[in-house]
C-alpha cells in the first residue's frame, strides 16, 4: 500500500488535554491537520471512517526487553516479533533497555543498534548502569549527547549481578542530574531478596510460589523509599519502574505530596493480575507468572489503579520480557533459575481500557495520558509522539469501544507459547493501528516491513528538570552558611 | 485602537502540555495560527515582539466576589474595577459567585447579570446554594440548562446565615450529580466556629487575632473531610474552595490517592502570607487580613505550594473580596463584624510566578496549568479558554521573566485603600495583557471598555463526570444483592 | 460453698505490667497476698492448683446492653443471663449503658438500678445522652457526683431517634470536660446512613446485606473524624465505641500520634468476623450478624487487631446486645427493622486469646491489658479492678492454654437461640472464674447467686484528665492575645 | 550514714500503672512494703517526709557513653562523674554501650568491666557490633548467656568506621532474634552522610552548621525505614536509638500501627533544643550542640513529644556523650572532626518533667513510664527496676513539683566545661535520690561511694519476644507451600 495521504473521518479525536469529534489528515507520516469536515485533497488519499470510535495517539510502552540476554538465556521476542505484537495491540512506540556488555555502555549500545535493525515501528532506548567507574561516567555523557539516550536505570536488586549499592547509586544520581538524564530504578532490596530466597529453599519451597514469598512487598517498599530519599537528597527526578505494590506506591505518593519529582510506573501485569497463579499445581502455568518484583496478592492492583487514575502514578508500562515454557522450565527445581518476565506489549492497551475506562475509573483523555502522552513528555519526545497535533508523527490508533477483544497464545503475535492473560476478554478493540502514517494493523491483519521502524533520539533536560537549578540556588541561599567565626572566643 | 489582527512574534508560547518558541497570530479575537515565523498578512496587523518572554494563556481566577452584599456591607470592587485590576495583573477571566436573594436563585442570577453589565473582560458564574426546597432544586436545573452555570457552592460555615447541614448537603450533592454540575464547598465546621468565636469573646479577645484563633485548621479539616466523604458516598466530584491549611490539604490528598475526584483550590493569600499580621497592633493593618478560613500560621503556605506543584491541589484562586478600611472598621470592637475578605485578583499571577516558578518549585508549563488551564478544564470551557491553540479565544499575556513587579495600594487598580501584599516585590512582570484579541494592558496602562466583557456559559458534565455512570453501574453490579430469601428457614 | 479464703497455687500470675509464677491468696473477696510459696493459713482455705495455667484479672467488658429497650423490642439477655454468660467466659465485670427515659437521665438511672438487682457479678454504668436541655446538663452533674457515672455516650447516628447534631455534641463535650467525665461516641453519619438506607430500599435490597451496604466504612470514618476533631477543639478526652473499620481506626491513629487523647474500642465481632454472613441465603443466619456499625469486609479485622496490639486501639468490648431469631425476624421485609446487635460477652475472652495470643500477635500481659486493665484505668476503677495486686478485688480467671473451647448456642449461657460464633473452636480455655473471691465457674459449671453483684461507682477525672488544665493554661498563655489597640491608627 | 531502713512518708507514690498516696518502707536496699500509714519499725529507720511530693522510681537512662574512645579522643565523663551527675538529676541506673576493640566483643566487654569499677550506681550494658564474622557471631552468644547483655547496636552511619551494610545488618538481626536479644540501630544513611559532608566542605561550609546541613532528616528517615523493614522481614523486635526527626518518627508510627514491634527512643536534646545554636557565631557555643543525628529545626521536638505522650515513641534517653570545649575545638576547621555528643544525664528528668508534665502533655504516671518503667521492661529488668513494688530495688526519687531547677555548667556534676542547657530553668525538682536504699542526693548534696554501683545483668527474651515464635509458625502455616508438582504437565 502506497498512499502517503490518509484521512480519518468522524472519530472522536482524543488528546490528554482534550477530546473532540474531528477529522485527522495525515501526509508523509505527519499529522497535517485536525478539524471538522476536512475535505479530501487528492485521489490517492486513503480514507478511514472512524465514526463512533476513538482516534488516539498510539500507545508508547516505556518498559520492554526485546532480545535481551538474561539469566542464561534470552528473551524470545525480538525487535520484529515484539514490535509486531505491539502494533497489533495499538502500541506504536516502545523504549527498550540497553544492557551494557560487561559494564561497557558503548558496546551495549552498538549491540542494541544491531538488534533493532529489524524494527517495524519507532523505538527509543534507556540504558542500564551495572557497574561504576570513570569510563561508565564518561560514556553516560556520550550516550546523552551523541546517542539520544536520556534515561539510565539502576538495579537495587539482583545481588551479585546487576545490583549496585547506595554509594554508586548516589554517584549515578548526581551524574544523571548533571546530564539532564532521568534516573530510573528497579527497586527491591537485593540483600534481603537473597536472604529471602535462601530462606525459601531451606524450607523446601523451590517452586514458583517461592519466588513471590522470597521477595515480599516490604522489600520493594524499602528500596523505593531509599531511592526516593537519595534522589531527594541529590535533588534530581526519579523514575521508579514496575511499581507492583501498595507499599511502594505509598512511598511515591508521600514524596510527590511534598513536591518531590518522582514518576511511578505500574505495569499492566501488576494492575490486572494477582499472585494466586504462582501456586498453580501445573509448573508451566505457574512459572509463566514469575517476574520481579513479583505480581502481588489480590488487592494491590485495585489500589494501584486508583493511584494511577489520580496521577499519583503517571504512566503504564509492561516490562514485556518473554520466555517460552521451555525456557521457564530451566527453573523447575529452583525458582531462582526461572527466567523472570511476562508478556504484555500486545495486551496493555486493551487491558487498561477494559479495566479502567470501561469501569469508569478514568476518562478517555486520562487513558491517552497514561498510555501515551505522559511517556512522551517524560522522555522528552512530546509532541512528536503522544499527541494528535499538527506536526506530530502520525502514530495513531482507532479504538472501537463497542467491539471486544480476546487474548490467547494461539492468536497473539509474540513468539512465546504462553500468555499470562490467556483467555481474557473485554470491551474495546484497537481496530486500526497507524505507524507514521502507514496502516499497519487493520482487519486483524498486520502489514509491517522490517527496517521501517526508526530510532527516536530523546533529548535530555525534559520538563522534569525545569526549575531544578533555581531550587538548588534557593536552597543554597537559604542556608545562612558559612557562618563567619574567629578562633578566639568566649 | 482598531486592529483586528495581532501578531505576537518570537516568544515562548506556553501551554500546560508543552512550550515552544513560536509566533501567535490572532484574528477577530481568536487565535488563528501558531507556528514558527508566521508572516504578516495585512498592513493593519499589530505586531508585538515577545522575544525572550513568555506568551501564555491569560489567567483565570476561579474564585472572586465582585460587588457582593456581605456582612452588612458590599465588596468595594465591582465588575469594572475588579476586572480592571485583573487585567492589569494578567488575568483575563474570572468566575464569580452569584448569591441568591433570600434563597431565590433566579433573582440572584438576574441581579448578577445586571451587575456584570460593566464588564471589561470575560467572566462566568458559580452559584451559591443557601437554603433548600423544591424551588431551589428546580431552579438549579434552570441555571444549568438555560443560564450556563455548572457549579454550585455550599457553605458549611456561617451558622445562622449561609450554613447548610449534612442532610441538605447530601441533597445538594445528589442534585449536582444528576445535573452534571460541580459541587463546591466552603469547608469549616460552622457550629464549632460559633463556639470558637464565643470562646474568644469570653476571653476578651475581640480584635482580628480572635478571628484566626476562633476557627483553627482543625475545623477546616473537619469540614473538608466531611464534604469529601459525603461526596464520595454520593459518588460525585467535589471542589473545595480556598484550601488554607495543611490539615485540609491532607484530606484531599488522601481522597485523591484512593481515586476520588476532589479538586482543591488554594488561594494566593493562603500560599504566600501567614497569620502574624492579624496580631499587628494597628487595627487597620490587622483587619485587612481577615478572611475565612483564616490565613494560617507560617509553614502552611509552603506545604500547600508543594501540594500544588504535585497536582494534589490543582489550581489557584484568590477569593478576591475587598473591603476598604472604613468597612473593615465596622468590626473594631468585635472581630465577628469585620467584613471577611482580601484582595488578590491583580496580584495572583505575579505572586505565583515569583514564589513558585522563580524558586524552581514548578515549571512554566505547570504555571499555565495551575493559573489557567486546569480552571478552564474543570469548568468545561477548555480549549476556548486556558490554552493557546488554534480556535481558542485570544486571552493572552506576555510575561517578561527578567522584569520585576511591585505591589502597592497607591498604584493598584482595585478600589480598596489597602492591599494585603503592600510593598511586595518580585521577579516576573506581565507586560502585556490581551483580552479576546485586544491589547488591554501595555506600558503599565489599561485600555478597557465597559461592556466588552462577555458572559461565558459553562456546560455541565465536564471531564470530571466521565465514567461516573460506569462506576455506578460497576458498583451496583458488585453488590451481589438483593439476596433471594424465603421466609421459612433454618 | 462458704470458704472466704482461697489460695491459687503455682500459676503464672499475669498483670498488664508483668507476669511471674506466684501464688495468690484471697480473703473476703480481696487479694490478700501474692508471692512464691504462700503457705496455707487456715483449714477452710479453698486451694486451687493453677500449675501450667495463667491466673489473670477477670475480663471487664466496657460495652454491653442488657435488658435494653431498643427498636420496638428489648434485648433478650438481662442482668442475670448476660452476667452468667460473662462469668462462664471469664468476664467478671461489665459496664452497661443506661438509656434515659424520654431523655430523662434520672428516670433512666432508676430503671437500670432496678434491672440490675438480679446481678451475679459486679457492674458499672455509662449513660447515654439523647437530647439536650438544662435539665439534662444538670442531671449529668448529679450522675457524676452522686451516682458514680463517669462517662456519657452520644449517638451520631440513629437519625430521628438518638442522634444529636454537632451543636449538641459540642455542648456535651464541654459539659463532660467540666465534670471530668469521659465522652463516648457511636460514630456514624446518621444523615448519610438514612440516605443509604433509602437508596438500598429503592434498589429493592431489603435483606440483611442491605444493612451493611447502607452504611459503609466511609460514614463511620466521617463521624469518627468529626468527633475527634470536635473533642480536640474542646480539649477533652474521647472514647470511640465499636471501632469497626480500618478507616475509623486510621482517624484514631492520626489523632493519637498528634498527642490527642482518644480511646478506640474495637469489639470482638469486628475483630474476628466479616460481613459475608450478611449475604447468607438463610434469613435467620444472616440477620443475626446485623449490628451497627456493620461488621466489615474481610481484612478489616486483621488490621484492627494489629492496631490493638500496638496500643493504637486500647481495649476490646463486645457491644453484647442480643435478640433471638424471632426478634430478628421483625425485619424480614426490611433490614431497617432488624434489631441491631450481636452476642459476645461469653466469647470475648476466648476469641481474643485464640486469635491474638495464640497467633503471636500479642503477649499474655498485653492480653490482660486489652481485656481488663485498660478498661479499669480508663473508667477509673484501677487497681480495684483490672489487676492482681494486694488489695484488689479478687475477680480472677484461670486460663488453661492447652485446653480448648468450643462455641455453640446449644451450650452457651445467653438466652439467645443463636450465636454469631456458632461452631467456632480454639485454643485456651477459662477453666475457673472467681468473682470477688467466690468460685463461680468451674468444671464447666456455673454457681451464681442473683443479687451478689455489686454496683461499682466510678469516679470522674481519670488519668485521661491529668494535665488537661495545664494544657489549657499553656494554650491560653501562648495566644499573645488580646492585642491592645487604640482606635486612632495607621 | 548507716541506716539500712528507710521510711518515706506521705508522698504520692507513682508507678507507670497507678499512683496513690502511700508510705514506702525500704530494707537492705529493697522495697519492703508500700501502704498507708506504715508504722516505724526500729529506731534506726531513716524517715523522710514526702508530703506534697512525688515518690517515683529513679530514672533509667537507656543511652549513655561514659569514658568512650571516639573520634580520636574520649568522652570526658567516666563511670564516676557521669553517674554522679545522673544521681544528682534523679537517674539511678543507666545502660552504657560497650564498644568492641577492633571488633572484638570480649575485649570490649573486659575493658568496660574495668571502666565501670568506680561506679556509684547500678548500670547495665548494651554492646555495639562493628564488624561481622564467625567470632563475632559466637561472642554474641557468650555475651547474652554469660555476661548479661541482651541488646546489640548496629551503626548505619559512620562510613569507614562503625558502619555496617544491609547484608551484615540482616545477619545481625537474625542472630539477635535467635538469642532473644534486642537489635538497636543508629539510623542514618552513612553513604549519603559522607556525600553530604563532602558537599558542605566543597561549599566552604566547615563550621558546626555544616554538621546539621550535611545530614538532613531525610537521611535519618531513610535508614530508620530501612532498618524497620529489614527487622520486619526477619520478624524480630527493633529499637531505634536517638529518634531526632519527625520524619523518622513517622516511620516508626507507621510500623507500629501495622503491629510491628519497634521501639523509638527520642533523646532529651532532640525534644527540647533546636538546631539554631549550630549557627551561633561563637564556635565553642555552636560546637557543643554537635551530635548525630543532628538536633533538628524548631518544630521537630514538639511533634516528638506528642508522639512520646501517645506511646508511639516509648522512652527517653540522653545519648550523654560529653566532650569539653577543648575537645570540641579539634574540629574548628572542619566540622567532621568535632567530637559528636551532648550532655543530658543530669538534666533529663528535670527537662522532661518541665516540658511534658508541667505543660499538661502527659500525666505523672506517664512520666514514670517514659523515664523509667518502659526502659526496665524493654531490657527485661522489671520489676527489679522501674517500679515501686514490694521486692523492687529501692532506686527512688522524691520530686517536689513546687520547687524549681536551674541548669548551669558552674554547678552541674559532669566534668564538661559546657552544658547544652546552660541557664535553663523550670518547675519540678528532684530533692532526694535513693540508690538501692541509700540516700545519695539530698539538700543539693551528693553522698556517693565509688564501687557501690552494681552491674545489672539483663536476661534475653524480654516481653518483646513473646509470641514471635507463634507468629513465625502462623506465617509458615499460611504459605500453602511448597506446592506439589510433577514435571510432566500441560
Ligand atoms: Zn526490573
Ligand atoms: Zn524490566
Ligand atoms: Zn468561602
Ligand atoms: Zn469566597
Ligand atoms: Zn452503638
Ligand atoms: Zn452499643
Ligand atoms: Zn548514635
Ligand atoms: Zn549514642
Amino acid at each position: 500500500q502506497h498512499a502517503h495521504e490518509l484521512l480519518i473521518k468522524g472519530g472522536t479525536v482524543v488528546n490528554a488535554h482534550h477530546k473532540e469529534v474531528a477529522d485527522v489528515y495525515v501526509e508523509d507520516g505527519i499529522i497535517a491537520s485536525i478539524g471538522p469536515n476536512i475535505v479530501q485533497v487528492g485521489d490517492e488519499v486513503n480514507i478511514i471512517d472512524a465514526t463512533g470510535k476513538y482516534v488516539m495517539p498510539g500507545g508508547i510502552d516505556p518498559h520492554t526487553h526485546l532480545e535481551m540476554d538474561f539469566m542464561e538465556t534470552a528473551t524470545i521476542d525480538d525487535f520484529f516479533t515484539g514490535q509486531a505484537a505491539a502494533l497489533a495491540g495499538g502500541t506504536t512506540m516502545h523504549i527498550d533497555f540497553v544492557i551494557p556488555i560487561n559494564g561497557d555502555l558503548s558496546a551495549g549500545f552498538e549491540s542494541y543498534v544491531s538488534k533493532a535493525k529489524k524494527s517495524v515501528m519507532d523505538y527509543g532506548f534507556h540504558m542500564a548502569i551495572t557497574k561504576w567507574d570513570e569510563a561508565v561516567s564518561k560514556d553516560m555523557e556520550v550516550m546523552v549527547k551523541e546517542h539520544g539516550i536520556n534515561s539510565f536505570k539502576f538495579f537495587m536488586a539482583y545481588k551479585g549481578a546487576l545490583m549496585i549499592n547506595d554509594e554508586l547509586l548516589l554517584h549515578g544520581l548526581e551524574r544523571c542530574k548533571s546530564l539532564g538524564a532521568l534516573a530510573m530504578v528497579h527497586a527491591e532490596n537485593g540483600d534481603a531478596v537473597a536472604e529471602g530466597q535462601k530462606r525459601m529453599i531451606d524450607l523446601g519451597i523451590t517452586g514458583p510460589e517461592g519466588h513471590a514469598l522470597s521477595r515480599p512487598p516490604i522489600l520493594e517498599a524499602e528500596a523505593t523509599a531509599r531511592a526516593i530519599r537519595l534522589a531527594g537528597f541529590v535533588n534530581t527526578p526519579l523514575y521508579v519502574v514496575h511499581v507492583m505494590s501498595i507499599d511502594a506506591m505509598e512511598e511515591i505518593a508521600k514524596a510527590k505530596k511534598s513536591g518531590q519529582r518522582v514518576i511511578g510506573e505500574p505495569v499492566v501485569s501488576g494492575l490486572v493480575l494477582d499472585d494466586s497463579w504462582l501456586w498453580h499445581p501445573d509448573f508451566t502455568t505457574a512459572a509463566k507468572y514469575v517476574m520481579s518484583p513479583p505480581i502481588r496478592k489480590a488487592g494491590h492492583g485495585e489500589v494501584l489503579k486508583a493511584a494511577l487514575s489520580a496521577g499519583i502514578l503517571q504512566l503504564v508500562g509492561t516490562d514485556h520480557c518473554t520466555f517460552n515454557s521451555t525456557q521457564k522450565a530451566l527453573g523447575f527445581d529452583d525458582f531462582r533459575k526461572i527466567p523472570n518476565g511476562v508478556n504484555g506489549i500486545e495486551e496493555r492497551m486493551h487491558l487498561i481500557w477494559d479495566t479502567m475506562v470501561e469501569t469508569g475509573l478514568i476518562s478517555v483523555t486520562d487513558y491517552v495520558r497514561i498510555t501515551s502522552t505522559e511517556c512522551a513528555r517524560i522522555f522528552n519526545i512530546y509532541p512528536q509522539k503522544g499527541a494528535i497535533l499538527e506536526g506530530s508523527d502520525a502514530d495513531l490508533i482507532i479504538l472501537n469501544p463497542n467491539a471486544s477483544f480476546r487474548v490467547t497464545s494461539a492468536s497473539h503475535h509474540s513468539r512465546s507459547d504462553t500468555n499470562v492473560y490467556e483467555g481474557r476478554t473485554g470491551k474495546g478493540k484497537v481496530e486500526v493501528t497507524i505507524s507514521r502514517g502507514r496502516v499497519v494493523w487493520e482487519d486483524d491483519t498486520l502489514k509491517v516491513t522490517p527496517g521501517l521502524g526508526r530510532y527516536i533520539k530523546m533529548k535530555p533536560f525534559s520538563y522534569l528538570f525545569d526549575g531544578i537549578e533555581k531550587a538548588d540556588a534557593a536552597y543554597l541561599a537559604s542556608l545562612s552558611a558559612p557562618v563567619q567565626r574567629s578562633r578566639a572566643s568566649s
